[in-house]
């Protein structure tokens, strides 16, 4: 073997630096825990280096940048679109992962804590993802890591590489977000998913339209939030009344268990299906998205209509994970 | 990062094409769905580049062919056996893979379709295998697909890639096909396994000997299909009738709960039992295969034969994937 | 593809190589089932090999040692710790894994025997890394393969790389074996990690004290087995009788479930967890270590202990499997 030894210093790995590296760019060596804690600035670098991952996969698929480095995919929820994006993701940078899915059958059922749990796969991986029911776990995580961690959830809490990805596809697809009006659709009382995008449109000159059911409501928290920073939100029972005005239409579904008398759920459900005839009255650049399962709340016949985004934020969603993984490494 | 920018053309990517790719080759881009879609020509392209990989492997044990290839391998049904091949064919072409066996508690059981599944990992990898207990999922699925499936297995329907390893074991051990008497044993009613193999050698000049139980005959529409096409086929109730003429003993499980009187399995059995009794009846030359798993119906005291290519044919498997995956993927 | 064919010789793969290999090195090829096949002059081989490999993960994180190789680790329990880190070491190495945690809905419950499992399994990685729940499993599997196995954990067996890591983290962490008092603290009954690690320190000049509940003492069979090879053993119920005069303490739990009477684990579960309190009565170069995962009985307080070599534990385990995984495959 050709290895040669080193005067190794062990001070320089208390330094909190991943193996070998060289400190350099914005998130290098930082944990991913909240869309809060991004600056229009931070987007903007994320953005660019997305884009030139998007390059670099269309062009020729992969890239050895993050060569040799190993991500630990821990989910102690199963997410199969968001576990094969990450593995996806360090795969085509040429580095490899380890998949923990079996979290509920393992040394965690014997009592094991979080911090436990991620300091050890700390001694194995460079970098962390984890997925977990409680929020704030990925926070209480990262207290204890010396290498970076990525929140792909946290119960209720954030999903911050999903909103990540939803502002990106807006981008790529529209070319700017400055100026735009976002409609939100369906249930955005529980969706951690419209409460992170729409923080994130808040650092954009962007106009905001919620669309809901009176029990689905937008959180008045959100909405103080946002005022105090000056953003222009407006609240709709019917899509009709912001339709034609909409760039971005942001589609969620509206679960039936949230409605305690159904009738209720019957009564309202149609208003927040999107069709092939609710197009005909939609911007024609508009952009049609969702964070996926979708089950009826987009008429599959929608589909093939140019403005269906959803299939094309999945892989926007790659391209953004890329570029978060090279750039807490230091690779961007 | 050392990643220059172009003038993507999106066209490019809606023309069907995995990334980056140039046009090459018989099976590029196609779904492998069944066993039916093969002409001879065809086989005997799969069955060279196996034979490539099989030197490949034999020598130096890898080669980077699909560097930076990433396969879903998206398995709905356990098939510890199937799955394993299919990541090692990928890793051993310098590929790598997204395992996902969580499928029933994910996304998938919040009622999102397979169609809507198989488009969100088609975001993220360049060839996608599938096994649904369904007959027809992966037909379904590739109506929606843009990049490559391989169906490892659709219900009762067909498993394309163990019949097309199948065939290549006895290419393999014995040098040829054509002219050759293959006897297929046990279980003929609902094995895909022999439907399949059966279908396949109906494509060269081969002799088939079916010997099962009244229970588990070859079902008449094989037999009538195969007739039309001019295959010499005979039936038997046991081995010992044909096993002396045999240059392939194709073995599959009599399973006991397929018989509704216990008396009537345990009366035929036997007959459907290879011991090393059972070997010393047979050619010098025979070749015994045997799908796996395999519980008593071969007595592992055969394992030792020469003759006894079952593990062989595991192997074998492996080159057959490799092949496929090089070539749907447009680079054998 | 640019394969060339050869004259390949069957034979070669017939004498229980692995592919393209040279034999070369002391385990090269050789199964690793338990501590007791290793001589001292084994034990500085590998861990001057896993010396390398820290030297090599600290400098450049990555080395293309096993390009190419294919690792199956077959889990028939779950254990995220040990699986992650055999799946990291081969990553680390250039190689890949195939992850199998899904034993138990696949074939093997369809009656297959592991004989049968491993032999498949050949047929497509170039080492096999085993967990079972029965005492010997590795061993039984090892004589049925032509490729290296490693035994990962069998029941109340064997757990030998876990041992290894053990002795190596004193190694690095104190400079030395020979001449240490190493004191093993809790359930030295059932706990195999002490069994073997007892085992491997009596090739040492070191001295063993044992302090634990009467109900867990160290079984007499190892102290009588360790007592002929003349090392020197002493029983204790309190730590304090040896804890100033303690090089590595290594730590077990003490389960609840193991005493009849609750109030006895009352009485006595105080005496075997480590405070801040405790380590201010032990030497000031003290090894703590504990194979995790650790509920209570070491205090968290105590994690910032620079004595506390748990997490290191777990890296120097990831340098013992790489070391591990490059000699059996002759390549370190």
């Amino acid at each position: 073997m050709s290895i040669q030894t080193s005067n190794h210093k062990r001070s320089e790995r208390k330094a909190h630096l991943p193996f070998g590296e060289k400190r350099e760019g914005r998130l290098y060596g930082k944990p991913i825990l909240s869309v809060l804690q991004f600056s229009r600035d931070d987007l903007e670098e994320i953005f660019m280096v997305a884009e030139e991952m998007r390059m670099m996969v269309e062009r020729v698929g992969t890239f050895d940048l993050l060569k040799g480095k190993v991500l630990a995919c821990l989910f102690y929820e199963p997410s199969t679109r968001t576990s094969s994006s990450f593995i996806a993701a360090i795969e085509r940078l040429g580095g490899s992962a380890i998949p923990i899915n079996e979290v509920r059958y393992s040394s965690v059922t014997k009592g094991e804590s979080l911090p436990d749990t991620v300091r050890t796969l700390e001694a194995y991986a460079d970098v962390i993802v984890l997925r977990h029911p409680e929020t704030g776990a990925a926070a209480t995580a990262a207290k204890y890591l010396r290498k970076p961690i990525i929140n792909a959830g946290d119960g209720t809490g954030e999903h911050p590489t999903q909103a990540l990805l939803d502002l990106f596809t807006i981008r790529e697809e529209l070319g700017r977000i400055d100026g735009l009006t976002v409609t939100m659709l369906g249930d955005l009382k529980y969706g951690r998913t419209v409460h992170s995008l729409a923080r994130l449109l808040a650092l954009y000159n962007a106009k905001l339209n919620y669309v809901a059911p009176d029990l689905l409501r937008m959180p008045p928290k959100i909405i103080e939030e946002l005022k105090q920073r000056g953003i222009s939100q407006t609240e709709h029972k019917a899509l009709d009344d912001v339709l034609g005005a909409t760039d971005v239409l942001y589609v969620t579904r509206v679960q039936k268990e949230r409605f305690e008398n159904p009738d209720e759920y019957e009564s309202v459900k149609n208003a927040y299906t999107i069709t092939p005839d609710t197009m005909t009255r939609a911007k024609e650049q508009m952009v049609l998205m969702h964070p996926l399962p979708r089950v009826t709340e987009i008429a599959i016949e929608v589909d093939d209509d140019p403005r269906a985004a959803y299939f094309r934020q999945m892989e926007y969603g790659l391209y953004v994970r890329m570029a978060l993984l090279a750039m807490v490494l230091g690779k961007a």
